[in-house]
């Protein structure tokens, strides 16, 4: 790289010491925003064609501008292209070369722009196409969970609150709660889409620009839905990374959840669920293990997801207008963060389809843990009891089946009758597994029917997205 | 209180032994969740009504409950009410004092429903009201800045970015770029309000009830948009509460940029506004300071939101369905957090329209901080200069200036000449803050015809809200 | 409270507009800092008699301050005092009152001294009170652990890695587990403690003061190590708050750590300890639940603990020196830490002795988990196998116990020379629950000898606490 | 690499189905922890020796194994190792290449010890000598601002609280106000090194091992204190990390607070301070720009930090005991930590040296606002008014200055005794700026006797450390 091109010749005339070595290195960005060069030079032409347009350059001028570019983006594709610390980002990377490639027409390129905007189009356009990418394994790893519900609405197991049983459920129904706070996600994520895709071009280093430049003209050509309104704002804005990353941290806390159901769920204790060997590790030094590795990073994923959107509220805290070097502290935590969402919801999609529940397991689990008690209350409601005093009649048959080992549904009739006399031989329809989750037969409810439209409806949501 | 009401009564058939005096202080939330009591009650009174439609009460007892929730309400708005620790929560304290009203019937309340769904209903009606207004005090913020960025289209200041004086800018710009971010903010809430509005009622504790409930009845009657779709995820879901403090941390840390200028505004050094002194206080020990305790404060806050959301993520990491004890440390965190903006945005809403510019300061600023260096580059780029090149040029100037104390405008033509034989006497045109304001004459940017357009735009935008 | 008093006229003479009544409220701390009371005024004797003894009170003035405070002391305890808004602060309303009392001595008070140093003091003398009752409760609830784990050093339960039965452990080598992150707690406690006891008074506003004050003796009197080196430091570290919550911090995520423990231990699937009934609550509408409350309410605890954290380095991220009115919010995190930290670690120190394992689940799990596989791992390389094919051998023994429903202490020895036929009769001793974990019989190894000396060291760590 | 070392074949007997190659790529860790190869090589030494002198390797075999790991620790050096995905982390790397080197000696490494304490091992000694490292940085920085503090002892500046002159202060007192900071940062890094100085290698995968090791043996070699005290524990902790990022974010919320100002003090409207041009960059469009990057670079960093505390803290929460998948989290957060703490403090340890006060600015900002009116409110208590009449007085007089735009040292007797007819021609004495920080002569005032003292005693405090 020739000297003339360093950067710290770029503002020479006002300096009068050359930038320390170290801290050129300190504060260049190009290690990490070199992977916005798509982007940039995606901006850089749309920004040409519009100079053209305008007349600021000529269409020879913006030929060589086009041939130019093109030829750096083969070059950073196939690997040869050099970059260089010294030229500080991915911006001055590209348009030194590109003069070095096409000479001063290159220069020519900058007018009526700045790194401000440049950056700041270029990282909208890179956060947008993270975010179709995302959407798309966001609904496949859906449609997968909703297919398993599908095929269980009728797997019964126990319904847990406090990691206690409470009421027997459907596999099926839990998966679709899953799919719930996923469908959530979804939404955010589109409303984050729609309000960051305006385009800051043309805002310059800040206030806008001499030149007669077209800002609707490059918003259009980048796929943007209009141009940002202030130019101000335009440079120092930072939302769209932070609403991302708020996503993502909402998005890694539902995987967490998930996650650490299927680490309980493949305990030998539990024993619900297997999960394929290739989700799986193994121990180097235990041989019988079987560890849910997959579940368990991912949990441990939604730590650095929510640190980056601490560093982020922390990067913008009290930040003066307009545009500070802070800013390009903005870029790491968000590219991580799209990479960490974008792997676990790879493994996620690929995994969840291949859990297979241990239904024996399940059902003997919801069997023995006095699922049904709510089912006995609501039994004695039934028969002319306070809801109240129903419960203090069950609690004395749990305490009973406590201590002698004994499920509702195994106590003799008599032993039943011995709480509260009123209690017939129905009693043991009411508490029946199949019986109790049919019984909760409304919009949201564990009955099967329930599950199963849920289901549907689920399918059908997924089915608008484009 | 009478014993007979005390919760640990009320699962006692279970219980040996009773809570511990402390243990029960410790997991009591009646403290904070009272708070709900008109969302318990507004709850309470939708469940009944739909009860008595579908048989489950008659419409005697319906009236009876109606009455004694209207008593219970009355007593405390009058404050007459006896809160209770024993009793746990807003929900159970009101129960009990129902059923001490009118008996027997109050216990059949809570047919069909549990805390679980109850207190999930509660807070989305509370949330729900704060945010409406949230909507409103952030509109009022906004109407009053905008309203002091019209009267201030063309009152010059210093642009900054890395504050360093960059290019001359309009007060009336630089507030509408405030207006910019708390637009999107505005945004946010309103997805937030729009996600967030669905009934949980009739999750019951987590599977749904074997009653035959009505859950579309009782989501139209407390002006929510429909039932929710899972009972599971009904009653283990908090994303509507990390969702707003997401939107609040994002608020606040725009006020807190804001603050920030306000207050390097109202430094002696930089003395660019006059904030009313209400908005400010005095010194027990120096007698001649006037701080700008408003926005000082307001930029501390930041930090309490912050800290809000990283509990409420913290909280909900790696938590199985359905509910557990711990979502009971959701409401503080929220509490606060709506608290926190709605004075905030108060504070900010009455302040901003008083915000007294110090125009001649701003312009003296703007006049000796080479603000118009990039015009004269602009400039020497229309003589036919390399942009490159004309930056080589204007920082030479610029070091000249610096080392005579002359900004470029004070320079005679001739010294100008010196960098470059072209420059002709229009350059002075060029030079003045005026010119160089006025020449940013595009869609966001600075030109005062382009701020007066974007006010009008940004005011009509507001009258849309309703 | 005679208008007089008023703080808004304590600066009056500089402002021409009286402070708006909102703002009054939104700016005022009394509210939470005057739980700091018995602080400010241990601080105000301090001063006081300093003051006297350099001269600047008479004797006199001393004895109608000292009088004077003692009153207002006593009417803050019997809850007679009127703590007024209007006054601001703590500060503002003990001087008022005192002033109220015994008159114009009562202005002296605040000579050589300013609210920016009195704060700071009071803080200090606070948080430190508070790490002392800390240090006792956590001191409690160790000694509570390692009593435990001395009853059950040989209660062999499964050690688990990834949730997955790994190797038998003894319980009491669990709870020693737990201690150690105790252990450190502690040791950041009182590293704590250490640094933050220095005196900041004198520092006045933030320059110091004309007046020849002691600053030593005032220390002496507070108990303090010594006096800050630094005046602006003095008035603008808030490193203690922050360092204080950064422990509790880490307390907590252990305490998280157990309570996840707890919670799954008191799973039906799990089974391993019973909770007394006082630490649990039961459902309003599932007769059968048993909740482990305290646990789940602790591990939440962590959330807003960790969000106090983040509060507090959020608020002092780039505050430029010295006291800024951000600083204000620096209370109430620290106090909402200081509370949760005391009433989680008093409601563990009260419920850990009171765990009961259930010896005979806990051994059975570690039976059936082919927990000793690293045992017969380990017999093999004795034998002469490498270790990585010795376990390759188990990986397959284990493979055929999956199958068959068998654990490695279950198959014939045929069966097991089927793997590899070095295998002998002895096998079966290393493959007996006890005979594996009197095996790891060194420094910090499950052996149950080890267990025991451990658990004695660990008591004769608490026993050099004073 | 041949597929025989691939890991997933090392527990292939347990296994039917190889690890999904995603999975591979997602689950491994060799990326980021090889940067601990040395650590690792280092502990195997130790770990080799102690076997061999335990009698499980002989002379023989110990020789073979320091053989191959140096061919091992100079191929990483030299660049020509080949890392390798599909060996997952760096331990697995180094012992696969190991038994390519030296055949089947090289399995025998792994005996009595597991993956789980050798990581625990290698991350203590990688952050034991990052804490030196950065011990020595942080001291040169206490150094340089100490030397400059010394040199500034009677520099008068304005000291600001609320960013509105306060009193005049010399700038050497406020930087030995920074150095206050950075000295408990370091007193909280050399109390996280005494903590974390143990060794868990021996604690093999949890529960400690069956072979007759010397763990004080390998603690020795090693250079720890001692052996941690408990196996689970050792394998599980991750303690050391969170207590380095707390440490790590309360010394960049310093940093940010010098940034800050340091930022402020170089905006063209205070001009306190010249940064040199290397740690300054210019702008790509305006000319004139210096922009002070370095130290708002540090400023942002801060975010980064407190992110990576906020990371580790939520991955630690509520995870079982002993290790999880979700632990392998634990690195990349604490070496970016590490990167970015080493960095800031070389570049503060740089630059602050080299800050250049503008000696007559920063006194002519002193002089014009109003920094000595606490002091005329002194003389007038020497006077005989009490201190807040006094105020009052003062405040009138202020009042008085901002409408004539005139000091207090610049009002005629007359006009002074028109406020209060006491005062007397001495007063102008007390209104000078030299005489007003001298009078705050005390152990920590801004006095340049005793500033002088106390950077006299800090050089001394830095002497101490080795």
């Amino acid at each position: 790289m020739s000297e003339q091109q360093d950067t710290s010749k770029l503002w020479g005339g006002r300096f009068s010491e050359a930038t320390d070595s170290f801290v050129q290195r300190f504060t260049a960005s190009v290690n990490f925003d070199q992977r916005m060069a798509a982007e940039d030079i995606a901006g850089s032409l749309a920004h040409a064609e519009m100079l053209c347009k305008v007349g600021v350059l000529s269409a020879e001028e913006l030929r060589e501008i086009q041939d130019g570019l093109a030829r750096v983006s083969q070059e950073i594709e196939d690997g040869s292209f050099q970059w260089s610390i010294e030229l500080e980002d991915v911006h001055m990377n590209i348009e030194a070369r590109l003069t070095e490639l096409i000479g001063i027409t290159g220069k020519k390129l900058h007018t009526g722009r700045s790194r401000n905007d440049q950056v700041a189009t270029d990282i909208r356009l890179y956060l947008r196409r993270a975010i179709d990418l995302i959407g798309a394994e966001l609904t496949r790893l859906q449609a997968g969970t909703i297919e398993l519900a599908a095929a269980n609405t009728d797997t019964i197991m126990p319904g847990f609150t406090h990691l206690q049983t409470a009421q027997p459920v459907t596999f099926g129904h839990h998966l679709l709660a899953w799919n719930e706070m996923l469908q959530r996600d979804y939404g955010r994520l589109m409303d984050c889409r729609a309000r960051m895709n305006q385009s800051p071009l043309g805002a310059a280093a800040l206030a806008g620009t001499t030149y007669p430049i077209d800002r609707a003209q490059t918003a259009r050509a980048l796929a943007f839905d209009k141009p940002t309104e202030n130019s101000l704002d335009s440079v120092s804005d930072r939302d769209f990374a932070i609403e991302f990353c708020a996503f993502a941290s909402l998005l890694m806390t539902h995987l967490s959840r998930m996650s650490e159901e299927l680490v309980i769920w493949t305990s030998a204790q539990f024993n619900f669920i297997e999960l394929p060997d290739r989700f799986c590790t193994g121990s180097s030094i235990m041989p019988q293990k079987k560890n849910p590795d997959v579940p368990e990073l991912v949990r441990g994923k939604v730590g650095r997801v929510n640190g980056h959107l601490v560093s982020l509220l922390t990067l913008m805290k009290s930040q003066p207008l307009a545009y500070n070097k802070d800013n390009q502290e903005d870029k790491e935590p968000l590219f991580d963060t799209i990479d960490t969402v974008l792997d676990s919801l790879r493994a996620f999609a690929d995994m969840v389809p291949a859990i297979r529940p241990r239904k024996e397991q399940m059902r003997e689990a919801a069997r023995s843990g006095f699922s049904t008690a709510t089912d006995l209350a609501d039994y004695l409601v039934g028969l002319g009891l306070p809801f109240r005093d129903a419960h203090e009649v069950v609690g004395k048959a749990v305490a009973h089946g406590v201590e002698h080992d004994l499920d509702l549904a195994e106590m003799s009739l008599d032993t039943l009758q011995g709480f509260c006399t009123d209690i017939g031989e129905d009693v043991f329809e009411v508490l029946t597994l199949e019986g109790s989750v049919s019984a909760r037969d409304h919009l949201g409810g564990t009955a099967p029917a329930q599950v199963a439209a849920a289901a549907k409806r689920a399918t059908a949501l997924l089915a608008e997205r484009h």
